[in-house]
């Protein structure tokens, strides 16, 4: 059990979902510690969550005794330790585009909008609700803009972001669209981030790791 | 010349700092291409540069015909063409843990502080300038007191962030030292990332990145 794979995780943390997709994609079992982001303040900020990531945010993968943090390191950690069904293309050109379209969505997009920036709108700036949820939707339609425009029309663009198989940028893409429609994005202005999401969502490896299928989302 | 590499680039880009780094720690000539970031509302909004990127941000990197986005995608292909002097350690626990460190720069605090969302503030919000240094000092101060805590008394923090060779935590890292110094954060809380600075500030690839040094740099 000393490489027994367990992912630090919230059911809708879009990070967390990322990491979830790629263990099912590589087809490796994992066991999910639920931290919640929410309750009592947020179990994120408690000691012994702050021992294991002084950034305080999921996910972590503890793999054995080893402590990953951060989301595309863990997602690189996964294709570097487990080369099957890789997450990134075999071209240095293509991995370097499907990098690119991964951090549009993880440097550009998802640290701008995540709980703590809305928390510090709300408690700090006291910031109405409509504002904060219209800061949300501009950078997402700033950033999903750029990212249909790299995508439509790219020869490397496939049944997914890189390719016929989903891989590093789907995992990332995915959860942000989870997020966008969550806070209303008309994501009819978006064709074929929305083709690669309808093709990534009729794919198992991304259907079990959805926010609603995970062991700690609240019941229906 | 087909090969040639150019760099689309501003003085005081922090993303296009960490580029500079990798180029040159990897010995790499290159031809800077300034795209000023304020004067006329921005050159990276022109057509032109739209073109070459569609997320209007620096820096890009050119390859005789292929266009490089995202620096830390970037500094990742500098990395697999040019294998010299690597930007990554050579075991997968240590990759981990450098993309993490270079991460939580990248994807934690500076898209936080960047010129875009601080112009959002000014412009849409109207907030205030002491309220919106204080948002920058409160995301480096975070951020910083985490990359503390995972490089402090940790057993692969070297003379730089991973071992004794400065790699892609360090191309990260310098350039957020640099904008905390340029708003004011006490930096005698992170004694260790100040270590690190000290070290890279005296390596010479470090010091042609600087802002200063660069061809688009005011002349004082």
């Amino acid at each position: 059990m000393a490489d027994q794979l367990q992912l630090h995780s919230y059911w809708r943390s879009s990070a967390a979902y990322r990491v979830r997709i790629g263990l099912n994609l590589k087809g490796l079992e994992y066991r999910t510690v639920p931290v919640h982001l929410v309750r009592d303040g947020g179990e994120q900020h408690s000691d012994e969550y702050h021992a294991l990531n002084p950034q305080e945010l999921v996910p972590v993968l503890q793999h054995g005794e080893r402590v990953l943090r951060q989301s595309l390191a863990i997602l690189e950690y996964l294709d570097e330790t487990w080369p099957r069904h890789p997450l990134l293309p075999s071209g240095s050109r293509e991995r370097a585009r499907a990098r690119a379209l991964a951090q549009t969505v993880a440097c550009e997009i998802h640290p701008l909008n995540n709980l703590r920036v809305l928390q510090f709108f709300e408690h700090t700036w006291n910031v109405p609700q409509p504002e904060r949820e219209d800061w949300v939707r501009h950078w997402i339609g700033q950033g999903f803009a750029a990212l249909e425009e790299m995508l439509a029309d790219h020869p490397g663009t496939g049944d997914y972001c890189v390719g016929d198989t989903p891989g590093i940028a789907d995992c990332c893409l995915i959860p942000q669209v989870y997020n966008a429609r969550r806070f209303g994005v008309d994501m009819s202005a978006y064709p074929t981030i929305s083709r690669v999401e309808a093709a990534c969502l009729a794919h198992p490896a991304f259907d079990a790791a959805r926010p609603e299928n995970q062991p700690d989302a609240p019941r229906p």
